[in-house]
């Protein structure tokens, strides 16, 4: 597989965790989204929108949209399962996957930032107030079900890695890229630092990607 | 199975329609978004997120996200496949579907059409520039990928409905309701009304439910 990727991306974090699980080799470009190159015309022929991950897994076009890639993975390489079997289960490992994937992450995209800073004309504090705002809504929900629900076992859906680990664990990092306050879910730190111990995950973290900040 | 809703809704909606192209009976409850049921200490008892839709398939926690939602319904119900059984062409028809349920929709919840109002105090005019913002990023993507990616037929992925039209349809409706211009992306239009022309998802139209505003 190949995969067009970038240090920061909470989508290509998750689709390069899953391939490491399980250990799929694969090759990653990391695009350099500061300067542009997702908008770059050669980019835009393999995704006409610009974004970030597009992974070719045969000759054809490539696969986008990183819930789609993890189950494509989970449908042809069904080692180290990263679903659980019981529909029901999968169910609300999935749903706990997309409340980070549909309902917040979508909301602090570069492209969303931008917008709102150069539509409204305001200041970037005044931006990452929105972008707080989506994160809060995002961990709020997370602490709530994690906490409430009786599925959670020592990882989201019960004792084994998941696509909902996954999502929560890019959430978890872009908390300290942005500097959100995490003291209110502890429920939501202790799943996604167990997802974060797991060697393949701690391999794929956005920190150690080609081009992210040295701490 | 007993699923709260609203007319309104677009992840309602795709339920709703998967529901009725399969064949399964069920109750809709619907919430009056408008009057604040969905915040309502009784139903945050129900998704801690005050979001529709939320379906009861047992006496468990209900299922929450819609996308979650028809992955549970194909997983438990397989007649009338709304998914490809081939890989490729199911991660294809899976990235269309989250083009408009992960970063289309969410961006015009009412949800954040609320807070960008309120935290910037903006006149609901400049807000719907924001609305139109992300309608126009997810159906500009679209058109792109419908017209140029040889996956496409008589729907958004071959020949046979599948959650990618559930959601394109939804978002289809959605430019009506809030008046946004369709006429640069024809393709997403005749694969919009190719879905919306089936009976199943006929009867589950928006404008048909209960609180609806008669036209």
């Amino acid at each position: 597989m190949k995969m067009y990727g970038n240090w920061r991306s909470a989508a290509a974090f998750r689709v390069r965790a899953a391939l490491n699980l399980k250990g799929i080799p694969y090759e990653e470009i990391f695009l350099d989204l500061d300067a542009g190159d997702q908008h770059k015309p050669e980019f835009r022929k393999i995704n006409p929108q610009g974004a970030v991950p597009a992974v070719f897994v045969d000759d054809g076009p490539p696969l986008m949209q990183s819930l789609a890639i993890l189950d494509y993975i989970e449908d042809t390489h069904p080692q180290t399962p990263l679903l659980p079997a019981d529909p029901r289960a999968r169910a609300r490992a999935r749903s706990l996957a997309q409340v980070v994937a549909c309902d917040t992450h979508p909301l602090y995209t570069p492209r969303v930032r931008n917008r709102l800073m150069e539509a409204y004309e305001l200041p970037r504090e005044r931006m990452l107030e929105f972008l707080r705002f989506a994160f809060e809504g995002g961990l709020k929900t997370l602490e709530a079900r994690l906490s409430g629900e009786p599925g959670t076992g020592r990882f989201a859906q019960g004792d084994a890695v998941s696509h909902a680990d996954l999502c929560i664990a890019s959430l978890w990092v872009g908390t300290g890229i942005f500097g959100v306050d995490t003291a209110p879910y502890p429920t939501v730190k202790r799943v996604a630092e167990a997802c974060l111990a797991l060697d393949g995950v701690a391999r794929a973290h956005p920190l150690k990607q080609p081009g992210a900040p040295t701490q």
